[in-house]
């Protein structure tokens, strides 16, 4: 890229996942000035500078945010509220203050309040991920072709907004703004749900005997791994998930027990023409996320 | 490879997805003398011969089996009784019948009477597959390092029953052997139940208003799409599979979802310690799946 970084300096506050895969693409793509990342461990603070992530790693993002235009919070979610409260005083005017987290309704909630006049917060949640943690987990191309969801609380500065966009748009996604309780309602579906569900599922077997267990993985090929996978994702990422989309997460799964239940009634009834049913409508969704490029 | 073919005839009754990738491993890979096919359908004839995937093609069944050292039922269970009642009279002495459905016990119960004395009954079930229905989503490599499960009734002819092991092994699969009913158990758990999931999650969203459905289509890369992948599956086969495997498919999804109603009130109590150790537990059976190499 030939043209003007979109941020002088980024920092990266917390740097797993999708930090490392932001600290990548940008710096590839000559997206941002200058990269300075923190991270509690020192651990992971050694692996950052190992794997050439930043210009800089601190370990108290207090020190880390001073001078940054545009400050991301890539931690889990229940991390967010004692590092705003800590870094805000310390924020540069005019900074863009952003995050990547799964719920955004508690971020405009709970953080909105704590940031100082002048500063922008402008929540996101880039549609990205697998089921791997981790700065050596990231990747430059992780977001590309992806949505990246913005959410801007009502009144929120409209450069800021752009020049966020258009960094997520240099990382190759495409952008959509929505209200914050719209997005939870819809990932409260599309990503919290199957989770659970996953997590469930795995943790059913997991408490089986160990003799059909290990038959179990043995055999998972036939659709149990699909599972596996999902379910292998951040433990305290998704704690913090669950705990924090509560409503919509727990109004969804109502729903998909009360479905849940009338199937297995239906397979104790031998009603094969509800199942063949059911079967032949699911097929419609894929169909569309194949046809939207997103499969 | 130039060792004598396993069988003579190979008979496939039924020429989907694992039917036609059969008949492509085996072609490959000189496993059997002959090939011929049985497809009720007009349409499914002509693309078996087209694709090159048999010798010759029946539109009856019982004139297929004519003189086929091996039948291969490849059809939804659903269709077995018809098709064995009417293939019985025309068997050859000796022949080993088997299939490749997805539940055992039924087979054994209902299909082992029909089968004439001198003809031998081995139930197979390659753990295979992919999201894709039909003789042209059939390719070669498919049963490459899978298992393939069988279930010989008690008495079975042992050289009946190496005689597939065989025919398996040389299409790539590793082979195990069990009872129909054990078989049934593990492969509730992990099949039919997952894929019973997959079809409600992605039922439950079918149902939601069009608006929010063209956006869980849209962001579906956070989980969702991975469901859908399972819910495309052929509706017929599935719908066999639960009416044929009952007790066992209630059975883990009663397990099931007294595991789901826990996480709920977990999460409406707010209980971040369950579900994180929840979380946590599921990251070991993926390991387990990873180290087999089933990942």
């Amino acid at each position: 890229m030939t043209d003007a970084p979109v941020f002088r300096r980024l920092c990266l506050i917390g740097i797993g996942l999708i930090g490392s895969s932001v600290a990548r693409v940008v710096r590839q793509r000559g997206l941002v000035g200058e990269i300075v990342a923190s991270a509690r461990s020192a651990e992971t603070r050694a692996k950052v500078m190992d794997l050439g992530l930043a210009d800089r790693v601190e370990a108290d993002p207090a020190t880390a945010v001073l001078g940054a235009d545009c400050v991301m919070l890539c931690t889990p979610l229940g991390a967010y509220p004692g590092i705003v409260r800590h870094i805000a005083p310390h924020l540069a005017p005019g900074a863009v203050v952003t995050d990547v987290g799964s719920v955004k309704g508690c971020v405009v909630k709970e953080i909105g309040p704590l940031i100082p006049a002048g500063v922008h917060l402008v929540p996101g949640h880039p549609i990205a991920g697998t089921e791997h943690s981790g700065p050596e987990a990231g990747f430059a191309e992780l977001f590309e072709g992806r949505w990246c969801i913005l959410t801007p609380p009502p009144g929120a500065d409209r450069a800021a907004v752009d020049k966020l966009a258009a960094l997520w748009r240099g990382a190759g996604s495409m952008i959509e703004e929505m209200s914050p309780e719209h997005h939870d309602r819809v990932l409260a579906i599309t990503s919290h749900l199957p989770h659970l569900i996953a997590y469930t599922i795995v943790g059913t077997a997991t408490d089986l005997a160990e003799d059909i267990k290990a038959e179990v993985i043995k055999f998972s090929a036939s659709g149990f791994r699909d599972f596996t996978r999902i379910a292998a994702s951040d433990p305290v990422m998704w704690r913090d998930i669950f705990l924090n989309n509560k409503e919509a997460a727990l109004e969804i799964m109502q729903r998909f027990s009360e479905d849940l239940t009338a199937l297995q009634r239906a397979i104790r009834r031998g009603e094969g023409d509800t199942l063949e049913d059911l079967f032949t409508r699911t097929r419609d969704i894929r169909r569309r996320i194949v046809e939207a490029r997103q499969a």
